[in-house]
């Protein structure tokens, strides 16, 4: 009899019904017994296609006296017999059922790979095996599943001082660094520029804070989301090597007063309904970029005007380091992804769609030959305002390094928009380029 | 017949006829031919007693049939004859001889060092030497009298590549580097810190910018005194190994319009009657600091707000290096060392002294028992009033950190002061201690 460890996960249909169903009918396999079975543990999915719901996971302990390969197969009939379609990889589905550690049997055929090629780089796999097999070791590795969920989890640092120690030790071993600036809420827009960073550099921070400079006081500082631990997890999966999660005072001591701000890139688009809001953007960036002294931070460009504000500041003050921007992560029904979503009630969640409906729009008429801005923003007017809800902020064509309006399109231009939905504001963009 | 070099030099008189008179009796020394005089070269005074003039320099090679010893004790016949007294160590003097070079003879005696100890090091002797003698070898070092010149000249650099790049190759070789930010017309209280920083780290790289950004458009950015090669000159015998002398275009691009700026400490002294200007020295300085990236930047006391600002950038946006300050450097009765004591004319300068005057008269006051600053400064004020050129921008005593007036005397205070003598705006200030 050997002790097997197994992982379960649904992201369809009743998924705590579809993991206790699988577990009822592994324990009918036959030379097998269930020893032990984890709580459930939801996790955002990684990768695969947009909008996909969460993951709930679990992991259980089985005794079973046949081979790896031919659990695999009565498991691969459980998953059938489920429900279970063969989908795209990473898609949702209705089971997966996965073996991830049997003894020290090392396992690598077509089939089957064990121990599990990727479970010691999966929080939704460690955790739930962690309550229940703390100490099992992985034959490969000669790492405990304990000691692989802390090896997983990112270090957390709470001051400045901390993290520069991190940083320095890094450095003093000639790694790369690389930071994402968040305020955490983090959703797939942020965990693509985390992957990327940590693809391209040896050393991932993801900075989280909720900061207060860049909120007007109408502004919604106080009830943005706030959930450290969430985000810990979710960087965690995606491969940061550290979260840099400080209490305000820590950035803005009672006699704080010094200040970035520019003369002109402000003025336009955002910056014009939120004064000062771009002025706590670089103060926070220039601060954190010397906390963290990274190689190359990382920005979305679904913050277009912050991306060309943060650009602008770090050539000016002759900053050492490369800011990367990775493009807009979208909602499967095109809603570019924002922390601010959440905020949507069912009815303004669908409104929303109006903004990529109108950069559609934008795109199109482009592509059939229309080079006027005005003609085109028109357009796109036209979509927003006979959606309900929708109230426009700004719709705009400019050009994507001064942010001034352009009449017309030729070159590199960029369409952005800011648009309340109901009392939530939204902004989005596109490239247009003829 | 061997072929010596010697040095000349003279700060009291008549500089020129000093160094002729003493050339034409080194000429009728028994067994010596003067070969070839090189031009007068001047410079400034280095270390010694403040405000003495200027040197004037000159070298000559001479034919001598004697030892080194027998020479010397021919040249100190002549400066005596000349009128040198014994004055205190750097202090001025008519006329001063050395023996710098005899062929490859090394002597080390208590009266003679031969090659002189610190020919290598002194530009207003390698200069005048390199046009008559720059093939002579020193016979320690093996480097002729062209490469030592070549040596001690700093390394001069136009752009911010290029001194990025010099750093990062002392970077790369472990050595610290200190940054010493000027505005050219350097005086021996920019000297002082030049030294400061070469003693206290491997690499001093010295900032010669006249930024216009700290410039109001009435005050005297145009006239501003500069010249280049003076500066650069005194930065080799202070012992700089770069000078960063850009062009305004380098550090502000046409598009520049980042800038880092201060809500509190520039409402205070000088900050009120130059608006502005702290926002342009934080920006000059943050760009500064991130193409050069020292450890240390130094600052004179002189400036005083000015440092407590930088102190407070520093700290508020997390940059990574240390600010030191060091004291003010005076002329020898008082004035503070400026660039600007240039513009004074006879009379103004003879005014001037009536800063000094006053500070001097509030650190009696405090020595004497008076803790009140209201009567302090009003004693200063009368001092000021009764100079009939001086007219009062503003004095005060405030707290050290936070630039807020204080009532009463206290632990660390600092007494501030801008005077105008005439056109020139000068300021000064003393720390009082209770």
């Amino acid at each position: 009899m050997a002790t097997v460890l197994i992982g379960l996960g649904s992201n369809l249909g009743n998924r705590k019904q579809n993991i206790s169903l699988a577990l009822k009918e592994i324990g009918l396999i036959r030379g097998t017994a269930i020893r032990k079975v984890s709580g459930f543990y939801a996790t955002s999915p990684l990768g695969g296609p947009k909008g996909q719901p969460d993951f709930l996971n679990a992991a259980a302990v089985l005794s079973y006296s046949g081979t790896p390969a031919g659990l695999l197969k009565a498991l691969k009939v459980i998953e059938k017999k489920l429900g279970r379609k063969k989908t795209v990889r990473w898609g949702p589905r209705i089971i997966d059922i996965d073996i991830l550690l049997s003894e020290n049997k090392i396992v690598h055929s077509r089939q089957l790979t064990v121990p599990h090629k990727l479970m010691h780089k999966r929080l939704f796999v460690l955790k739930p095996l962690a309550e229940i097999a703390p100490d099992a070791m992985h034959p490969v590795l000669k790492t405990s599943v304990k000691d692989m969920l802390k090896n997983i989890m990112p270090e957390i640092f709470k001051n400045v001082r901390d993290v520069k120690k991190f940083v320095h030790k890094a450095r003093a071993a000639g790694k790369s660094v690389a930071l994402v600036p968040t305020m955490g809420a983090l959703h797939e827009g942020h965990l693509s520029l985390i992957r990327q960073a940590k693809k391209e550099n040896d050393i991932a921070i993801v900075s989280v804070f909720v900061n207060p400079l860049q909120f007007g006081p109408k502004e919604d500082f106080k009830k943005y989301p706030r959930d450290t631990q969430r985000d810990v997890e979710l960087c965690a999966n995606a491969g940061a090597d550290a979260v840099f999660a400080p209490v305000p005072k820590e950035i803005y001591a009672n006699d704080f007063q010094t200040i970035v701000s520019q003369k002109r890139l402000p003025e336009h688009l955002c910056g014009l309904s939120r004064p000062g809001h771009f002025t706590g953007v670089m103060t926070v960036c220039c601060k954190l970029f010397n906390i963290v002294e990274p190689d190359t931070a990382y920005f979305g460009r679904k913050d277009f005007q912050q991306t060309v504000v943060i650009k602008k500041m770090v050539e000016d003050l002759n900053m050492n380091l490369k800011i990367k921007v990775l493009p807009t992560v979208r909602e499967k029904d095109g809603l570019a992804m924002s922390s601010r979503n959440a905020y949507l009630s069912v009815q303004e969640r669908r409104d929303a769609l109006c903004l990529y409906a109108a950069l559609t729009k934008a795109k199109q008429m482009l592509k059939s030959g229309e080079r006027s801005s005005a003609k085109i923003i028109a357009e796109m007017k036209k979509i927003i305002t006979k959606t309900p809800s929708a109230e426009i902020d700004y719709i705009t064509v400019v050009a994507p390094e001064t942010l001034e309006n352009t009449d017309v399109i030729r070159g590199r231009t960029v369409a952005a928009m800011a648009v309340r939905i109901g009392k939530i504001r939204l902004i989005d963009n596109c490239i247009l380029k003829s």
